[in-house]
């Protein structure tokens, strides 16, 4: 309604404009050639028409946005009727709701296949099977896909999307978790054939009965709350666990940082652990201890919560807190040599710097060897041992394979020897077993466990799904066909079509926000590389990652929420 | 910047422009008259003078509403520098944190007193006191305020206020919740002098050594997590908590709807209703019992619930679970004879037409006996007992008194006979205590337990409190003076302030929401009442609680809310 209702304005007062002009032009023309002596003729500003011109062009500009972000918001919005499900096709079970199962689901399309989806998608393509298959016309795939629950925390699976590179920014609240969400269903019901969605959690998986076994493990149970689903077609894309290491404490007393209710708990906690510095008679020392913050993990999440936390610091503690803000310390602890490994030399220095202003210490060499309630127990470079206290524990270290996943390798004992993931082909077909893929971190691939791996895994599989459609049809022609020069073109197309490239992936460039609105980026250009870092970096680290988000819904929501930010600042209430 | 960078570019436009017409009008006038037959001459368009008035009076008008709502904005989020805390004075302890004590807090002159607040606030004035205290020039008060954890669930205290009648909103994401409560702080740092800030739990007090007990019952604690803070003055402001009516199985299987994490619990149970209904073979039978919402209370609360529920099913239910939606059912059960007693007969008889349009059945003079994991059971009108399936049971029924505050009146135990809540004298004094006072939900008074009587007592206080302040003031003037007319006319103005009025509630109405964008009010007018219901009542509803929200903050976020619910829907990610 608004959207429209100002474009009809606009176009009224555009359109208004030009016949001012036309009229009048001439009449103070002739008169400044005639009366000049006597008339003061008024001088000709091309500022003026300029600021018309631009002003035109920004009113048309509005408009042409209005209409086009309004038609995608409607049409986002109000999902079509789609295709029934046909039983009878064949059945691909999905496990995993991360970066590769969705990105596969955008780009699939539903028109040739059944898709039952539950939630994230993954896809492979095996000569065999469709060589197999090949007499029918058409082929289903249904998707089934399940979240396993992360075992330090009984949570309710999620029924969403997460775009997880602006976690650590919810933490503080520069960001609501709402606007970085997006419901699986926004995008399952867009597709032309209806996918269905289960809501529960993959227990087992029986590659030899072809069979998985999903469980609803939240706080509401319905008289069914188990359920054996059969699939022709497996597909894995759980993603992975935090890794402890086996530290002892970790699960007990640290927040990780990985889900949406992590994120929620560490705000819950800085809050409480500054009201608590703020209690009624509570001693220097102790208050020193609440308000020592420590990150364990120098990676990109542990650098850009440490960069947050700073800037909640900086931004807003300090008026509302004035007594205690000032008490706050941040100490970021790594094991390796550096932070940041994946980054180049001189950007790793650049933040070590950037850090050491913000007063954020970094202590790199730096194993934690256990967590106890109120303290960490670390090994230092030189070997000797002491204890640190904190009053807040952020665990970002790295990923570790789920259970479950690692009863499916007990299963395949021949060929899935790698501890750290799944093994898989190039095709990303599960080794030793048939009819099962996976992808995105829940494999031990060559490439970093990253969301961009994963998502273009998604894409690749996706792709080469559609192709295989296409496949499928030509090759119901070339059945109806007589002989010919015709029928041997189509047959070489199709012969084109049946050597799939094996999956590559292309490096985008890696990007991380450091605080004090200074962000790094490492970007491929040609076979080179461009480093850099500062406030402009920041401002392309934001516009990067609003166009990565999934949907126009999420942009305008982060904008908001970055706008909202700056105006009234964040939100210091403990929730 | 934004506002003073556009206000830069609108004030250059404006000024540019009446330059433009000086010079140009005469040129064409005379052209007019002298060349009328050759020169065409433009007609006067008086609509187009009007309009560009217009634009430049909205021009002005947002420039100044930038300015304007930009330096609220920023004296907001940058407090001053507050005069110390003067241990010598003496204390007033407050508990609780809710209407009144927040009300109070933002009408009370600092200026005078020392002000130790944790959270709400409610002030007393007892002629005595200052009448031994008369001798000193200035007192003090010092505010302490806690909030007692609800019985049926651990959780950290708060440290905000919150706006109650937007709470059901949050429950389906109308609004936001961080956009309906505000931070305690951002009001105590406002204060001319610094107000301490506690954010902990009263588990006791003492009447006769003048001591109550606070504990930090948060998750993280310090090495101090329990004071006994002495008191000179105590107010008591901590409200009730939600009545089961000692009916079996409430606390266990219930949401209450009172706090943010009422809401937020309800949100999450809502989808988690939703997609178990989803889950994979669930039968008929299970799914209907599954989708069967039922809310227990037919006052406001349950009602707005039963309106948002709707609303948020057939706004976005409908178009994300296709053949969910079609099979959810609502239930309002109530013990009286009608919802919404408090409203006129006619709206009564609005609401329920409104709520059978939008099948939200309604079930009067209906007793809930027990609550079971799966159903309740019901005695209705009849005396006949049956039971009630439900897969979301919301108790909105009443409120009654907290433990210590039972404890409290053991201690009391000639005076404190009221069961409901703490009796009071009309100037809010605890009946049988010295220097404690109560106002709020947390006293047994002949008004209803509003938002409305709670905010005016606090009002009320703060006033009474500015007041003797005033008086001490001309007290230490009297003695300094000689005799005469003038010290007489100035005693006769002490004894004036000193007859404190007790207090006096006016009824500003009563709003509720009811569902499809329809809303019902019944306002006093001079010694009537206008009753009004239907979509223009619910526009009046909104502005009514945009104008009482207690910040522009919230007001900005909140409409911010209101707008992105219309614009994108409402989220339906299970968080």
């Amino acid at each position: 309604m608004q959207a429209t209702h100002f474009i009809r304005n606009t176009a009224l007062r555009v359109a208004a404009r030009p016949l001012t002009l036309a009229t009048r032009q001439p009449a103070i023309n002739f008169v400044s050639h005639r009366f000049e002596s006597t008339i003061v003729q008024p001088a000709a500003k091309p500022w003026r028409s300029g600021w018309r011109i631009l002003r035109r062009t920004a009113y048309v500009g509005t408009a042409a946005w209005f209409v086009y972000g309004g038609y995608n918001i409607y049409t986002a919005r109000h999902p079509l009727a789609q295709a029934a499900f046909d039983p009878e096709k064949k059945t691909i079970v999905i496990l995993g709701s991360g970066w590769a199962s969705t990105a596969f689901l955008k780009d699939i399309d539903t028109v040739n296949y059944n898709v039952v989806c539950i939630r994230g998608s993954h896809f492979r393509c095996q000569h065999k099977d469709y060589a197999q298959s090949r007499a029918k016309s058409r082929r289903t795939f249904c998707f089934t896909l399940t979240f396993p629950i992360p075992s330090q925390v009984i949570v309710s699976p999620r029924n969403y999307f997460l775009f997880t590179p602006l976690l650590p920014s919810t933490t503080v609240g520069t960001v609501d978790f709402r606007s970085i969400i997006e419901p699986i269903r926004y995008i399952t019901r867009h597709k032309s054939r209806e996918v269905k969605v289960y809501e529960a959690e993959c227990s087992d998986i029986d590659p030899v009965k072809k069979t998985i076994v999903i469980n609803d493990n939240s706080e509401i149970k319905g008289s069914v709350a188990q359920q054996s689903l059969p699939y022709d077609y497996l597909i894995i894309g759980t993603g992975c666990q935090n890794a402890t290491f086996g530290i002892k404490g970790v699960e007990e007393y640290a927040c990780f940082l990985k889900e949406v209710w992590d994120a929620q708990k560490i705000r819950t906690r800085l809050m409480d652990c500054i009201e608590t510095a703020a209690f009624a008679g509570q001693p220097e020392e102790e208050i020193e201890r609440l308000l020592h913050m420590v990150v364990v993990g120098g990676g990109p999440t542990g650098v850009e919560y440490a960069a947050e936390l700073h800037d909640f610091l900086k931004d807003d503690l300090v008026d509302w807190y004035p007594d205690i803000a000032g008490k706050v310390n941040i100490t970021l602890v790594e094991a390796l040599q550096t932070v940041l490994p994946v980054f180049s030399k001189q950007l790793i220095e650049y933040t070590e710097t950037t850090f050491k202003e913000q007063n954020i210490k970094i202590l790199t060499k730096t194993m934690v060897k256990e967590v106890r309630q109120k303290e960490i127990l670390v090994k230092d470079a030189d070997g000797s041992e002491r204890t640190i206290p904190y009053g807040l524990l952020v665990w970002a270290t790295g990923n570790t394979t789920r259970p479950f996943i690692r009863s499916l390798m007990e299963k395949l004992p021949e060929s899935q020897t790698v501890r750290r993931g799944l093994a898989v082909d190039e095709l990303l077909r599960l080794q030793g077993a048939e009819d099962i893929w996976a992808l995105g971190d829940v494999t031990a691939t060559k490439y970093a466990p990253t969301a961009q791996v994963a998502s273009q895994q998604g894409k690749y599989l996706a792709r080469m799904f559609n192709l295989m459609a296409i496949k499928d049809k030509l090759e119901a022609q070339v059945v109806a066909m007589s002989e010919g020069p015709e029928k041997d073109k189509q047959i070489r197309k199709i012969n084109r079509l049946k050597d799939i490239k094996p999956f590559h992936y292309s490096h985008q460039g890696s990007l991380a926000y450091i605080g004090s609105e200074k962000a790094i980026a490492d970007l491929p250009l040609f076979h080179g590389n461009i480093s850099a870092g500062g406030v402009a970096t920041y401002v392309f680290w934001r516009s990067a990652y609003l166009s990565n988000l999934f949907s126009i819904r999420n942009r305008t929501l982060v904008a908001m929420d970055w706008i909202k930010k700056n105006v009234f600042g964040r939100d210091i209430s403990r929730e």
